[in-house]
């Protein structure tokens, strides 16, 4: 084979994305060097730019330019409440649903042991700070409902129950629009444990 | 939604990135500005070192960091022989048989109209020029058979013909190990049609 060692460099780096494997890695470099030149030098800039000016809020723990984000600096949103999510994507979940308007923590991650992801990689020490402010009234679990996501989410309530903060969880149950006969078996048993008052 | 610009310029950037979808492209995002920084670092140094060293041989428009890369420099391969294929990946496939000891040309893609990609886009004059340089007895075609492929093999078999050049195709047939009970019909006929004399 010949020495081509910027096209094999640019492959293995290709291959560290997440789920990424060798053939489309290969097929990724011949794309961009082949068909987007420009989309290339384009990657390579906004990774550069990323890099230098993303940085995590020091009040959210989400990406931001600024010191603190605006989310956290909006007026409009009432500060009593602090939503904990894993990942900057739940987060976004959870704001398309336009059914919450307090603040958020964001953990950037979830306690996965065998990962070697832990409490202090989460820096939750920076969490019950905030969560601990004084203005926050109300914390409202909502890591994800996988394993790693409920030991997260049971980890973090006895931190925070210890400090006489009240805890909340978010729901299990049926999605809307879901019918017993295609959901498993799990999640009607949660839906019935979790069943509230009809009015 | 908070203005993020650098953040949300790599998951765009990322986007370009051949089958990366819009979820995909933020979950690489987020991976590489929390999990990964030297690989996104790398990733954005590859970019730049690939697009300023790599560009097409003259001789077989493979890519390569000199003039004329070291395959179609080898004094130990056949010249007589000039192997077509669509894309370097699929030069690696035949290398990888060690059954082929020429030379080949690169097309860089096949004919697709629909992605306004034909004679033009592919340079056929520079590979006309290739296979007519007095040296090349033998034209192996090998793009792939899909349609696109297909008709790109029938494209170049007319040019090359009309120069008095000797064209070949790579047959089709059943795989190694492939049994007919287990091949679509579409490959057995073509299997029987290409049949060869038993010797
Ligand atoms: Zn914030
Ligand atoms: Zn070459």
């Amino acid at each position: 084979m010949p020495a081509n060692a910027s096209l094999e460099e640019l492959i293995e780096a290709l291959r560290g994305l997440p789920s990424i494997g060798p053939k489309a890695a290969q097929r990724m470099a011949y794309h961009l060097l082949q068909r987007d030149r420009r989309g290339a030098d384009r990657l390579a800039r906004a990774l550069d730019s990323a890099l230098q000016n993303l940085h995590h809020c020091t009040h959210c723990n989400n990406f931001t330019e600024q010191a603190i984000c605006e989310r956290c600096l909006s007026t409009r949103r009432d500060p009593s409440q602090l939503c904990i999510v894993e990942m900057p994507i739940d987060l976004n979940s959870m704001e398309q649903t336009q059914a919450y308007n307090g603040l958020y923590y964001v953990l950037m991650g979830r306690l996965s042991p065998l990962d070697g992801i832990g409490p202090k990689e989460l820096a939750f020490g920076r969490l019950i700070t905030r969560a601990t402010d004084g203005v926050v009234k109300e914390v409202i679990l909502a890591t994800n409902f996988t394993n790693e996501g409920e030991a997260t989410a049971h980890y973090l309530s006895e931190l925070l129950h210890a400090r006489g903060i009240k805890v909340s969880r978010i729901a299990r149950g049926l999605p809307v629009g879901g019918e017993l006969e295609f959901s498993d078996a799990a999640t009607v048993a949660q839906a019935l444990r979790e069943r509230r008052d009809f009015d």
